[in-house]
């Protein structure tokens, strides 16, 4: 499997229509990523059966509280069910001290670390990097400071032609054959190249979340060609001026930027309380770009062969 | 109608067993009180259909986050919902800095006065006071600063025999008959007597919140014949230790202070997430006290005639 994204909240401000705060689990290959953490976000994964021990990283858009408010909650959930591992946070100026004020008050000490990586939100570049994948802010344009995130996944391994391989080839041997090298014996001579045993790897898969921004073509270079994109859709075009004014775009605006950064799929998001049916911005999108969907909560968006 | 508690939350520390953290909604003929607001609260009320925008008053006992995290979420869907009209915060020492903390950086100012009463967890008080009701705060024993709090109706008044009144009686002669005066004419005759035409007032209800607190006698006196308790039950007695240690009270001690206060009626609540099945509890204390009920999240208990 390469990314599967799960919609935990995909409403803006308000929760409504049982739709709720927004929230997204990234799924690489088993490793969890929480984007955001709106108010109930541990309930939607009490719902969705989505282990919060699991996740090692945390990254937070910004400092609105549709982004944020189930953080604590969260945080104080895996103190209790007995979490030792650190926890990485990744968000823009405020949030360590919003979070530092909360347990003050409530004199919590967590029994893990939390380690705070703030995020420049007016820069492109590397904040998290793993053996799996490197995740890139990508400044917004919002009424606050705010960022999204591009996740790629680095260059997979060879897959290997698992009717070729020699019977008994120790696993060490088979590892080097997953990164390309060839195997030789003691005095060098090649036994087996890793083109006969092996196929090329699975393509690298790539997620740009972008939410809360208005507008901006700016973005379009940083996201380019990314296999998916989640673009904030708060209006239908028809709010184009309320859209304006409050620094959020319409679903229009959102396939207009998957048509110029020639994305592979758009996904639609943090809807407007006003919409009970969200299917209208999906169908918007999708007179320009073809690959709209409005996204479901509960449903996982799956990027893989 | 007298008073009207409905249980929004009843679990302790993390939900589970779709059981949320503690909130419940006073409602005294018609105007709305909240007591406590954990994660979620906001969307507990939509389930319920409750309309946030009628609590005028939200009582929050201390600051650990199973009782208050839901509170910025709903004051921010209050301003975004279009309040205008004050809303009355009382809490332990902190409250006010955590949600101007959670301002500052969301760069939000709402269209709404917010104005906190800083509860004084270690005395009992008046600590609100409208034509309908009287607040007390009630020193809790927790591990960090919490106070309960006793709702009493104040005397009602007298309640008008339809049949016997005087056909063309003004308004206003009827306001005079309910507050226990008599009728007169211009030169002091007396015309009517309110004894001839009303009858007693109904009785006023009083309703006591006490969580979180372990096993404290003191409250006794403060909640002395109480029509309705709801205490804490984290535990069942054979847990006791457990109990001690982390400040809570078993379903048998909340039993023995309801005996001791000779209440009305108990409400359990704030139940361990190890507990599944909540009955035990409300059997556990039934063996000392009757009249004792496991409380249930959607669920009204109602003081009336």
């Amino acid at each position: 499997m390469g990314i599967k994204v799960t919609i935990l909240g995909s409403n803006s401000a308000t929760p409504a229509h049982h739709r709720h705060h927004s929230a997204q689990l990234v799924n690489v290959e088993g490793r969890y990523y929480l984007v955001d953490c709106g108010e109930g976000t541990q309930l939607q994964m009490k719902r969705y059966k989505i282990k919060a021990q699991r996740i090692d990283h945390i990254f937070i858009s910004h400092l609105h509280g549709d982004h944020y408010l189930g953080l604590v909650g969260l945080l104080s959930s895996m103190h209790l069910m007995g979490r030792k591992k650190e926890l990485h946070l990744y968000a823009p100026y405020g949030l360590s001290e919003i979070i530092r004020v909360q347990l003050k008050y409530s004199e919590t000490a967590f029994n893990y670390e939390v380690i705070f990586h703030e995020v420049d939100t007016e820069s492109h570049r590397v904040i998290h990097e793993d053996e799996q994948i490197t995740v890139k802010s990508i400044p917004l344009s919002h009424r606050i400071p705010c960022s999204g995130f591009l996740i790629e996944e680095k260059v997979k391994n060879r897959r290997i032609i698992k009717e070729l391989l020699p019977e008994g080839l120790p696993v060490n041997k088979i590892i080097q054959l997953k990164k390309g090298q060839d195997i030789t014996n003691e005095s060098g001579e090649v036994l087996y190249t890793y083109q006969e045993l092996t196929k090329p790897p699975r393509k690298s898969y790539s997620y740009a979340y972008c939410s809360d921004t208005r507008y901006d073509e700016s973005i379009v270079p940083l996201i380019k060609g990314c296999d998916m994109l989640y673009h904030e859709a708060t209006f239908l075009e028809e709010h184009l001026d309320r859209a304006s004014t409050t620094f959020h775009s319409t679903a229009m605006e959102a396939a207009r930027i998957a048509v110029k950064a020639e994305v592979g799929k758009l996904l639609l998001g943090h809807f407007s309380v006003r919409y009970k049916d969200i299917l209208p911005l999906q169908e918007e999108a999708r007179t320009i770009f073809k690959n709209s969907h409005a996204a479901i909560e509960g449903k996982s968006y799956i990027l893989d062969d």
